[in-house]
């Protein structure tokens, strides 16, 4: 059971705590948070992002939903958005060098980074910055000076290249300069905390150092789970395809909720949603017993991302359409029915239906000639549905005719009709 | 020995390929070498020198004379100043990173050294800049893909970067970047050719990646020894005291040049003189001989030597002093000679010198107290020399007389008088 927070700090350090992997060093990181309840200033929490896709992710909402949480504690948010270290492309778990995308790319994302922020986060309180703003003003002195902050034993510390240089694979020169990079965004923005995901843990701890070696104070970091993907074993990743985004339709949302492995759904209600403290307690207990159905909980996920990410509401009619269409085996609802009044009303004999008149008639197709061609190419399906078989095969008779069916019967055009 | 040369070609290669220790890639260095005769385009030789310190001395001057005989066969020299190498410090041959220099002492060096290489080539026939001005227009995606032509592990394998990271002696991230602003020069000014110190190799074969990265066909490199030292065991360096600056007054730099161990002699003619390939060839002949005395040859290459630097003629005025002052223990020729009619004259007692007059009466010392404090704190010899001894001893007593003495007796006042 979860203990009631007795003070203002307990309070919020049970909520900053909420799905971290690392508070480090803890003791840093409580002393600021103190201090800055003391002294009513908010802290300046940063986060930063490499605009290297154009959508955001479930994935990359962990960490703007943990910055959302300190912003209702009345914290200052700092968003990054990285621009010059996107150039450089970020080396953290990455087993090779990445392309270096065209600055044209970069600003185009970044745009888009920026609409899609402020679904989660409140524009107001927030600071928006390009790392461009100071990267691109520093000159060769100041870049060597940077560069100065850090022996080439402690980059190559980290694990991603520890294994590279290990196994021979080539590190490029630019890829050492990244943690600096993050590190001096810190400097920049005079952080006194950072957060990322756990591989970034590298990369935060760069930037006390650099911090330090720049004359301020380090901040604290704290560090999130990586989010597993839909095929429950990869990061989510854009370029895995095995991805939420949170623009996607409502539909499509709740449809790739449903598709993620039970053994997911507690980790996403963690670190995805802002389900209450007291709740998600709860569905791990529903999740521990031998005899739970996971999928109820799962609607319950669907329905609360969508709300989150759409309107109140929009999760139950995503989840409605979902029963209707995958639960219980039935359709998407933009159907077209064809009566049999309706049929005669177009000229169709309907004890002896002929394919091709059919679809020229009903205006599936243009014309029936159309309609011979997409039936030779197996384009055209007939599916009849029962309680207990389904027929979903494609015709290739062009002359096919059949009598008005028992059942209903559908007739699918290729994937769109 | 030598063969006479028969083409130009070869009459050129002899000369380039004097002294030097690698000539890479051969072929393609040929190659160059002909082409440029063949279209009559001379070709462009680089060589960069960072000021570190403010003299040039004969260490830096081997590479001078190698771009000297490139210039006397009509080739163009191109020598850059190296103010931002300079700023990174090359770790070369290093054991330590260095200390940033201030720019300011850089500038004021780079200043020096422009005066200095004009007493070796003709500054009618040379190119001259400062890396500065590249590098200071470099902004940080330029300077990133700079980073991209190098892998970490490549530059890791410089011998003395492997050495330090084997002893764990820490390598800062800004001294990687040397090798790579050395190789960029190389495409700022488009070098056919560069040449330097063995050490430089790493350096100088860097170029060649770099230009090939940015689209130019690669620079072949000259290696030149390193000169040791008047210590005959260390590189010769300002910072170890070991050198000869090439602004050195004739008396210090033949001096010098009679301090060098003997086996060393040959080196130096090689290295530091323009002596003929045929009378280099003898010389080696001579010192292989086991009855020779080298003093002659160590006198010839110090009366050589001076007079490259200074006059025609002050080496050999060089060579007589040091003969009279050290080789028959003599005296320096400025000495002001008291005869006995002339301390007659003065008013001095010449039967009984009391030494306070003495230093007064001949101006030695302004007055006779002034004589009497220096006698007091030490710093005033009489100095007795016969065939047999030396007498040089301080005289601490301020009421000091003798008799005329019957052997040439010097008096010193300090260092200086």
């Amino acid at each position: 059971m979860l203990s009631k927070p007795h003070t203002e700090f307990d309070r919020q350090w049970q909520v900053i705590a909420r799905g971290a992997v690392d508070l480090l060093p803890e003791d840093e990181f409580r002393a600021k948070l103190q201090q800055s309840l003391k002294d009513n200033k908010p802290l300046r929490v940063k986060q930063g992002f490499d605009p290297t896709s154009p959508d955001i992710h479930l994935g990359h909402a962990v960490g703007i939903r943990k910055l959302k949480q300190f912003q209702d504690l009345g914290h200052k948010i700092v968003l990054i958005v990285g621009d010059y270290t996107a150039l450089v492309g970020d080396p953290s778990g990455q087993s090779a060098t990445r392309p270096m995308l065209s600055y044209d790319k970069i600003m185009e994302n970044a745009e888009t980074y920026q609409k899609q922020f402020f679904r989660i986060l409140d524009r107001s309180k927030t600071e928006i910055c390009s790392n461009g703003d100071w990267f691109k003003k520093m000159d060769f002195r100041e870049i060597m000076h940077l560069a100065t902050t850090f022996t080439v034993a402690r980059v190559l510390e980290r694990d991603d290249f520890s294994i590279r240089m290990k196994n021979g694979v080539p590190i490029s020169l630019h890829e050492l300069f990244y943690p600096l990079m993050q590190g001096y965004d810190s400097v920049a923005i005079r952080a006194d905390i950072e957060i990322g995901a756990t591989e970034q843990k590298f990369n935060l701890l760069a930037g006390r150092v650099i911090q330090q070696a720049y004359g301020q104070p380090p901040q604290a970091i704290l560090t999130l789970p990586i989010l597993v993907g839909l095929d429950g074993e990869k990061k989510m990743s854009k370029s895995l395809g095995n991805y939420i985004g949170i623009t996607d339709d409502p539909r499509d949302m709740f449809g790739k909720v449903m598709s993620i492995p039970d053994r997911l759904i507690y980790d996403y209600f963690l670190l995805t949603t802002e389900v209450a403290l007291e709740r998600l307690e709860d569905i791990k207990q529903q999740l521990s017993q031998p005899d739970i159905n996971p999928m109820l909980l799962q609607k319950e996920l669907g329905e609360t991302l969508v709300d989150m990410y759409h309107h109140a509401g929009d999760g139950t009619t995503a989840r409605d359409e979902f029963e209707r269409v995958f639960s219980q085996k039935k359709l998407p609802d933009d159907i077209e029915e064809l009566t049999k009044d309706r049929a005669v009303q177009l000229g169709l004999n309907a004890d002896k239906l002929f394919l091709p008149n059919l679809l020229a008639k009903t205006g599936m197709c243009a014309s029936s000639s159309e309609a011979r061609s997409l039936i030779q190419s197996g384009s055209v399906y007939i599916v009849a549905e029962t309680q207990h078989i389904s027929f979903d095969e494609p015709v290739k008779d062009v002359k096919f005719e059949f009598p008005w069916p028992s059942v209903t019967t559908i007739i699918k055009v290729g994937k769109r009709r």
